[in-house]
């Protein structure tokens, strides 16, 4: 078949929604025949449970089900740029997507961390009412704009851990002085707290809580922090994760490579990406419980809870590194705020009534069966 | 163009996965040129809030998407087949996809109720765990092969409002006797208490509340029981909803019909499902916190909370029709019930330190900004 047919034939598989139009000037290897061929970039290891392995499951459903219009080659961390410049590949066209989280991007725009979560933020339920009817996708839409960039959820972790301690925590002043791994607002706000905050892609964490570079870490929860190994190094696991209630992923395009692709391609990515939510929500939800038992009972893991004094000195530290925002002057940045803080007002209002007190009444009235 | 021609391009549509073979013998109106024209019924009135206009949105979507390959035409319950009818429909043929939810198949399988919520059982995040990496999605296509139908996960209410009564309820005798809607298992649960359960669908609640033929009901949350009125007729909305922590919809499909469609359109269908869960969830979780409000300002609802000796005695309840549902000897029914208790078991080890813990550390650390 000549490239000509085979191009119409690209136009009719959309299906009476036309096709962008592909002249042969701009015909190259990556667009020739109606077919694309993306470059994905990864904040994780090759195959790194969670993320890393969403990551390549997305790439083959989508080459799948699209026939190989659109197939997208997977990097690793590291592979074709490193797990903190995903966001700048993407920018500038070394990648056409990235398979990461907005809070890594907070030097671009503090505000991006919304989009991932914030210490006593919206839980994964919350934030994805807000994203699709309480006007978050649309800010966020909004200030990717301005980068190029537009992005999809694409799966939460739940609730996180609070993190790997190589000491005991018994009140708020046991975190002056520590050094702890902690990306994003929650890093900042610990700092009011006297921590040391550094952040570093989750490759490097073991080695410098190994060598004592740190002395804490948070990562994920308990399937993702069994395969880093954390358990290794220390005993000390504490709950519950004040700092990320949420922690969303992102798939995310260069808008104008993802503007050009067929109208049908472009819903079934965005479809692909929902499914990718499900899925891998599934997966932490479903993988962590299994890896809480064996942390605990084959590798000694000490559950901690975290001091009720610090949950206080925590909240008023947040909200503190909160109001600087606001101070910031940044309107989109402002708008953004009342937007988020409106919709958890209410949505606190409703999980309180609702989730929260269901799963509280369960305690009291379920019978092991 | 002619119809061979057509039928050679919806070929290439499916680019290069073989789309199934569609004998000209076959070619019937509804199949012609490679194109299917479906009919979905379902178990809510026309455009009622939740599953009305999400049954609306997903025949919309899945047209604009396959380009009319797949068309659906959708028939609200009474339109083609009563709302409970709906499952029979789809049987027979009469209708080839449905959106409902499947404890209204109690009569069909006891175990269905499995797969839209339980008294006590799984929230909604727990319960996708358990259907996408606990076995429970081989289950349920197991129990509706039986029936010709497969099912798709397609929203979820969150937790439930434990209902409407017309008058307080101040411990577990005053169930004793009580009238009240409630379907599925939360319905044989309470009538252990000495109540008298009913079924209706929502089109008949509110006249049956309003005559007193019925005490009580239950339906949905907020939301949904701001937009059927109940408010006019009684103010005492009780919580938590024990009864009902997930409810789960279903967008369920003749099996047979089903695989006859192209492999892409059913990754597709499939994908469009993930989204509607994404999004049903949403509209509920950010239209229930809106709607509560409402309820309680500018209708005086009184919100209660069920007693305590109520949620002992309900829960213990429950366990003896969950002793029942084991005795009767099925054995599809006990795979099930030992794979969705020992998954509940692990879920809630760890939703008890994770996102429960969260929520109640967040209303000791949250300050309203």
């Amino acid at each position: 078949m000549d490239k000509i047919k085979r191009r119409k034939l690209g136009k009719v598989a959309a299906g009476g929604i036309a096709a962008t139009a592909v002249s042969t000037t701009l015909a190259s290897p990556a667009i020739s025949q109606g077919r694309q061929e993306w470059r994905m970039v990864t904040s994780w290891p090759k195959m790194f449970p969670g993320g890393g392995t969403a990551a390549e499951r997305f790439a083959k459903n989508i080459a799948e089900v699209t026939g190989g219009r659109l197939t997208i080659k997977v990097f690793a961390a590291g592979e074709l740029v490193p797990a903190f410049e995903a966001f700048d590949a993407v920018q500038r066209g070394t990648a056409d997507v990235m398979h990461s989280t907005p809070y890594y991007w907070q030097n671009k725009a503090k505000i991006l961390s919304l989009y991932t979560t914030v210490p006593f933020g919206m839980t994964n339920y919350e934030s994805v009412a807000w994203l699709r009817y309480g006007g978050g996708q649309q800010l966020w839409d909004e200030t990717y704009a301005t980068f190029g960039l537009k992005g999809f959820l694409a799966g939460s972790t739940s609730v996180q851990m609070a993190g790997w301690f190589n000491k005991e925590i018994k009140s708020a002043a046991d975190f002056k002085g520590l050094k702890m791994r902690i990306p994003g607002f929650g890093g900042e706000a610990l700092r009011k707290l006297g921590a040391t905050i550094v952040n570093l892609p989750v490759g490097e964490i073991f080695g410098a809580l190994q060598s004592g570079a740190i002395d804490a870490t948070e990562w994920v929860g308990p399937w993702q922090d069994l395969a880093a190994g954390f358990y290794k190094v220390t005993k000390y696991y504490y709950w519950p994760g004040l700092h990320e209630p949420a922690t969303l992923n992102e798939i995310s395009v260069n808008k104008a490579k993802f503007d050009s692709l067929p109208k049908d391609i472009q819903q079934i990515f965005a479809w692909a990406c929902s499914d990718e939510h499900v899925q891998l929500t599934a997966e932490n939800d479903a993988s962590n419980a299994g890896a809480l038992e064996v942390l605990i009972k084959q590798h000694n893991v000490q559950l901690k809870h975290l001091p009720e004094d610090f949950i206080k000195a925590y909240g008023k530290a947040w909200s503190e590194v909160l109001q600087e925002l606001r101070d910031s002057g940044d309107a989109l940045t402002k708008k953004t705020l009342d937007s988020y803080y409106k919709f958890q007002r209410e949505q606190m209002a409703w999980t309180r009534i609702g989730l929260q007190e269901y799963l509280n009444a369960r305690l009291v009235g379920f019978r092991p069966t």
